[in-house]
């Protein structure tokens, strides 16, 4: 019997491999999906491979999508700095629709595949600053899914699966070592050289620095300094 | 006073430009979007520059977004040939969750343009075969944008603008040429060559022609043979 297939948005950090665990530990083939969208480094473009080949993904696809054109993020414009403390609000680092966008593409790739989920790590409890990573936003976006495809016309329900909503980042570590990755190969950091090692200090590396340190594990994280 | 501003998709083919001359004439200062998405030729995106500049557009951009690597349309995969005949149900020439795509990236623009209003030149009536041509998907993608979003969050309602939804194409045709629209500077055909001569026997050609006849006009489109 043929597994289900499900489309999985990865970032090759923290959050979008521990859910490519979760969607792999459920039994689906799992097809994941990346961005070359003009974000700063391409150091989360190589983790996606390497995260998606160590959990043997049957395809990992990258789309290039050139989201600086439109502007407005200080992930995909180069004259906006990346804050290095905790932001009150929606930060800086938002990028416009970035989250619409990505999902949007993935409902395209399902479509082609007939894969009926699509996993993405969206969490509300550590970014609720950002209008797309809550609830009432994936159920609307699997809504309109519904409405936008063939397969939705035509009564096979799509489904937006966003396991880690209302997790934790140390619930979130506890559950990915559960299902055993190994989140050396993960980069999560906004402003990571070259090599993947992360600075430490930007919004992304103090939320997960505190994940492991409330975990009481140990961090894997490869740092610059 | 400064008038408010709208982000409109524009393809270069007889809808979009009609719907960019509707904007226009509603007062709004209009920024028009296009994708160079892997569609077989570019005469669009130079017909889509043309208009642009010949309705006074405040600035065109255009996105690069490699919708080829997902597959599925013979619109992007040169494996896929495009009927030259009008077909039944959802026709080849369907791009996966392409609607749902360029309206998320206007989106984002929108944001950062602190432009409420989105226009697009979507049709029920000569693409019932299309899922997301339709005024349900149109609506759930309103509602999803308001939740997606800064200013939806804010109470900055976002609008979905789609003003041909119920309009056959002779009423399009009737309406740009009021507006002042010189529809021969479009390009409607799915495989026009490189100077934007039209086939006249793709499924969007014959709309086309049939439009201008029913309208009880001369047809300016310049034709291959």
């Amino acid at each position: 019997m043929s597994k289900a297939k499900a489309v999985i948005l990865v970032s090759g950090g923290l959050d979008s491999t521990t859910v490519l665990a979760m969607a792999k530990n459920q039994g689906y083939d799992c097809y994941t999906l990346s961005f070359d969208y003009g974000q700063r480094h391409c150091s989360e473009l190589l983790a996606a491979e390497r995260t998606s080949k160590a959990m043997n993904a049957v395809e990992h696809k990258v789309v290039k999508l050139d989201l600086g054109t439109i502007g407005g993020s200080a992930l995909t414009d180069t004259s906006i700095d990346v804050p290095e403390q905790l932001s009150e609000g929606i930060p800086v680092t938002y990028v416009p629709a970035r989250n619409t966008v990505f999902m949007a593409i993935a409902l395209g790739w399902a479509e082609v595949l007939g894969a009926q989920d699509i996993f993405i790590g969206v969490n509300a409890v550590d970014y609720s600053g950002y209008p797309d990573c809550r609830p009432e936003f994936v159920q609307a976006f699997e809504d309109m899914a519904n409405l936008a495809t063939k397969a939705g016309v035509e009564g096979n329900k799509l489904r937006i699966q966003a396991p880690l909503m209302k997790m934790s980042k140390s619930d979130i570590v506890q559950e990915g070592t559960k299902l055993g990755v190994d989140y050396s190969l993960t980069v999560s950091c906004y402003q990571a050289d070259e090599e993947g090692r992360a600075c430490g200090r930007c919004d992304s590396c103090r939320l997960r620095k505190i994940g492991f340190e409330n975990a009481g594990m140990s961090d894997p994280t490869r740092y610059v300094d």
